[in-house]
């Protein structure tokens, strides 16, 4: 009798949606849990209703699956622990509950030996004006907790700026708490997909170059160009932190890369990440494969690459999908969701076998569709390296 | 507001849950309909449980969908008509009635220029006489409907195995019909995966060389080797049967080739084909994608391969995964159905960049699994070609 595993996922936007799909040929099957009954991962999977509140119900599941993976870092650490108590959790609560606050995150990254831009944590006027005579501008002043794609910041250009930096996110400091951060003069931001098994073993795939508009992810390239010094490095970090975390599954660290080369912690992700979803198309094991193999115990994948790929993201609304299923290689990526401003609505991956076929790709996709500012970095790139 | 299309797939087995999974990112929503509860495909779309008899609920549905299609072949043409009454119904009913009826089909291969094996009908024990006077032997009878992965048919080695021959399917004769084919001595068995979109347009795949056991195929190397002179001669016939037909979606024509290099038409599959479901991750675009991209009316995309892939079909009960999944680039595939004996259970692709590197793979997996029977016929296309 074939007894399929069962993989809970709490969340079902996209990121459960594409694990969803990576799961079925693996004979896995998925059950994914979200407050929405419109949640997208529910058009591939079966969808349990359920308030992020509703603990007994949440618990409940455990009894239904083999292991329970999340597609959002943001859920509540007792929750992640008390369903650890029962069946396998991964990644692990205690790598949520660092994602979650960027104290925390930045403190365990320099444990790690990742270093960070200079930060201090704040909680009160006092306090941000200290922070902003040790780290001085310009600075960042953040959320701990709960920011995500460039939302709860503000940038101090100046010592003055600090009223304002206050005045938008003061309010924020009593519950959350706040962090400023020295801005860090980044040339290019990359991020390094990791995956680790329930046995240790550690993989990454190639680094992904990054760039954003507004904060949010906007086109990945990978490989990233010129990497051949930067990856064992990177690679080093990410294992270290995976290592430290007891960490299963796909990780994902941002870096920044400095001028003189060095390479600074941004944030990490624990979870699938906007920045590998060219790996579907791009690698011979997709992020959400491995992610599902790591949290079932199954061998990983190899995560080299077939070519290099470009990703789009599409934010608020599709743009016409015809120019991208007319070009050769490049793959479609509609999520199911509503339109609404600058919501992670899909994304396309144009892969080729070479960096020149690829800049081409992308050069006419982006001409058909006007998003030619939206490609020009990745273009850049492409057409250095 | 997003209004998503929605395809209704009769047949609720391992071809609509690829067609399913393929859907999804291109932002289109299937609904499947099929007897069982079970049907594999209701793993990863909603299910509609329905009897092939109970027409009117099943022609409610075409009021939910935008396009119908099928998983199978044996729809019941009245069905499919009425059907095609209310809503886009691709293929068309008329490929359907053809390709489950074999002197039809035979008939149709030759007015569009397919040559075939001495056919004649048999409806009666003189009939079955006349035709082995006729054609001689060896010879095959077959049931003329109903008859697939080598079910439903008689070897006849010298005439006076008429009788041997008329005991087995004798009975059928009079519901169904019968037909002989005269043996062809074919050197090997090629599939040539062909796409046709609303407006005309056509597309192949490269051709996939198949072996069989017992009549069911067992494996698929493509691109078969050995092609250059081959291709467009498959590729001609398979476009004159399709717009003969007025065909949209994805159409597999197999072919004998003989010593003499000649091309004879064994079969045609209105529908997507076991024979080439490696181009899930050998081709740039899956025959499961171009066939929702068809039957909806978007653009068909390209249907170029990455490299060679070989494609090992799990029959009765999956064997061990990891094997598989410690390979580079090879790609398990469970389609979620409780083993039977015989039964289509799951498939595995292996890819490499150039045929060695393939075989190697091959090899390598073929040994660990002790499936080496089943690969030698690739194996050893491989390291011919």
């Amino acid at each position: 009798m074939h007894k399929p595993p069962v993989l809970g996922i709490l969340g079902g936007g996209q990121l459960a949606r594409m694990l969803a799909l990576a799961a079925a040929p693996l004979g896995v099957k998925c059950l994914v849990v979200d407050e929405h009954a419109d949640a997208c991962a529910g058009h591939v999977a079966p969808l349990v209703v359920a308030g992020w509140s509703e603990h007994p119900r949440l618990l409940e599941l455990a009894g239904q699956v083999d292991a329970v993976t999340f597609d959002f870092e943001n859920v509540e650490a007792g929750l992640a622990r008390a369903l650890a108590d029962r069946v396998a959790v991964w990644p692990p609560p205690f790598a949520l509950a660092v994602s979650q606050d960027r104290v925390t995150e930045k403190t365990l990254f320099r444990e790690c030996g990742i270093m960070t831009a200079e930060f201090a944590a704040v909680g009160t006027r006092a306090e941000l004006d200290a922070a902003v005579a040790t780290i001085g501008t310009p600075a960042i002043l953040k959320t701990r907790r709960f920011g995500y794609d460039g939302k709860g910041q503000f940038r101090l250009k100046a010592p003055a700026d600090a009223d304002a930096a206050w005045q938008a996110l003061g309010a924020q400091a009593i519950p959350d708490g706040l962090i400023l951060e020295s801005f860090v003069p980044f040339v290019r931001e990359v991020s390094v997909l990791a995956v680790r098994g329930r046995d240790g073993e550690f993989r990454t795939w190639p680094l992904s170059q990054n760039s954003h508009t507004n904060g949010v992810l906007t086109m990945s390239l990978a490989p990233a160009p010129d990497i051949a010094a930067l990856q064992p490095r990177a690679d080093a970090l990410a294992r270290a932190l995976a290592e430290r975390l007891e960490y299963v599954g796909v990780l994902a660290l941002e870096l920044f890369v400095t001028a003189g080369g060095d390479l600074l912690g941004n944030e990490m992700a624990p979870r699938v990440h906007n920045s590998g979803h060219w790996t579907i198309e791009g690698a011979h094991t997709s992020q959400f494969e491995n992610h599902v193999r790591a949290v079932l115990g199954m061998p990983l994948g190899d995560t080299g690459v077939r070519g290099p790929s470009a990703m789009f993201n599409w934010l608020g609304e599709l743009p016409p999908m015809e120019p991208v299923l007319q070009t050769v290689d490049a793959h479609w990526h509609d999520y199911g969701k509503q339109a609404r401003p600058g919501r992670k609505v899909g994304h396309a991956t144009l892969c080729a076998p070479d960096g020149a076929t690829l800049a081409t790709r992308v050069d006419t996709v982006a001409k058909a569709l006007g998003r030619e500012v939206q490609a020009a970095p990745a273009l850049r790139a492409l057409r250095s390296g």
